[in-house]
């Protein structure tokens, strides 16, 4: 692990022109062109489809299980991001997961507020239970606002009655959208991605009339009961890190069998940058373990 | 994971005469008797020594790496416990490790309050070093009230000038003496082995008329870092829960290198009941694998 790898992410980071509390139509534009840097590996195919009336991408390694699927949420804040241009950390995870992967095109602020991506990512779920896959089967996945959006997603399905998923990956998850964390603040100079102003311009789209401390805004306050197993990535170097480690500490008082692991020196959904970060490389082959021992079918 | 493994080990810890805050005298000799429980397995070697001027239980299994050692600190809430009671559970760590282990009998309280503990921590990591075994070849690891020794003793040892070992696996630290934890009374119910009343007891014992919250006494305090990778685990159903998860918090803000697994449903320090519990065994293999990932000469 080289501190001058990580030295060249964070210029790379600082550099860059996103700016996740800008103009959204501006923004969306900068966020694709930047995700659309990650490189789509030689041996994954893409297919666009629907699931439960959800636009998806279909993302299938050469070698991964077809009978275990994990269901993708990418990041961007509730306001950016789409499904295509999550396909490369998406199908770094898969690969290493042994499994084909579903990423979805939920709904986005400001033109479509809580709850409209909850309500897509459980639809498209419930269609891939209509489909035939056994819940125990599928995995949860995400980043970022993706990754809060997962966890939701989880609380969504146990008030639905609808079977978990035998287990979830949350990295770098956006939990609290009142943005209490200490590390809002506290890590702000060590960010070099994300920053208090904009997280707080895309709660109030994505939050809108809402309670921002509402349990499927903000799962850190949900009654975390029944679900499955978590495995929750984070850096020390994001604002978002007490998030994580918020989430954690409910996972565990709720009885959930949880697992985190905090890397140091590196930055929000650092696991994108696997290819130049030894460090991104190492959490997603632990990611990868995790959902190999832990969707139906694995070997022990 | 079977909830009858569980609801088996809940009851025998029910039933279990110890009396964590009872008089140290007559808790000392349950004590023994209950870890004299716990087999020492038929390929391990145990010898009494002395390694920096503190007494020591050498403990070896066939084929381990006699490069790589383990400084081991038994529990006992800094009152109760010997090395040579903790001979079965460091010995299960140290062969899934793949390394040598020295178990300490460090001074314990009410006879030698804070910091004595601390003092032969250091002591013999120093003799360690002193005996030619470098730093990176070294692995902290306790349970109970040894693990929350060994997070105190880890920021000795950076106050001290010394080099950090190579990792740290602390099972079900107790890192807060002021006991101000939400678990302190929410997990209380749930917890079969650890009372409030009795955590409270011995904290007054160890901090004799020191400050309960000074960082040596109850690291969750203390500036971590600089400290090396940390595996710190925890069962949902013990009062110390907080404890863990708040250690981890501390960690990760202090950019260290921090994985924290919690297993529901099961209680205080269980990976000592490997042999009964899957949860036991799924936890100390977790641990051998970190340990042998982390300390140096180990395969990438």
């Amino acid at each position: 692990m080289s501190q001058q790898q990580r030295d060249a992410l964070d210029q790379l980071l600082r550099d860059a022109p996103l700016d996740l509390g800008g103009d959204v139509a501006e923004q969306r534009v900068i966020f694709e062109e930047m995700m659309a840097a990650i490189p789509v590996p030689a041996d994954v195919t893409t297919s666009s489809g629907s699931l439960g009336g959800i636009s998806v991408v279909n993302v299938e390694a050469v070698g991964a299980d077809h009978a275990k699927v994990i269901v993708y949420l990418h990041g961007g804040a509730y306001a950016i991001g789409t499904a295509a241009s999550s396909v490369g950390l998406a199908s770094d995870l898969a690969r290493r997961a042994g499994a084909r992967l579903v990423t979805i095109d939920y709904r986005l602020a400001p033109e479509h507020p809580h709850p409209a991506a909850i309500d897509d990512a459980v639809a498209a779920y419930r269609g891939l239970l209509d489909s035939g896959v056994a819940a125990s089967a599928i995995a949860i996945a995400g980043e970022s606002a993706g990754a809060g959006l997962a966890a939701a997603t989880l609380v969504s399905l146990k008030h639905a009655g609808l079977p978990q998923p035998g287990a979830a990956v949350l990295m770098s998850p956006w939990a609290d959208l009142t943005l209490s964390g200490e590390s809002i603040s506290g890590r702000a100079a060590v960010d070099p991605a994300l920053t208090p102003e904009g997280l707080a311009r895309r709660a109030l789209d994505y939050v809108a009339d809402g309670d921002p401390a509402g349990e499927l805004v903000s799962p850190i306050f949900a009654d975390l009961t029944g679900l499955p197993p978590l495995l929750i990535q984070a850096g020390s170097h994001e604002i978002l890190l007490d998030d994580a480690t918020r989430l954690a500490a409910r996972a565990a008082v709720s009885d959930v069998a949880v697992s985190l692991e905090v890397t140091p020196g590196v930055p929000h959904v650092f696991q994108g940058f696997a290819a130049m970060l030894d460090e991104g490389d190492a959490a997603l082959t632990s990611a990868g373990e995790f959902l190999r021992s832990h969707l139906a079918g694995a070997p022990p």
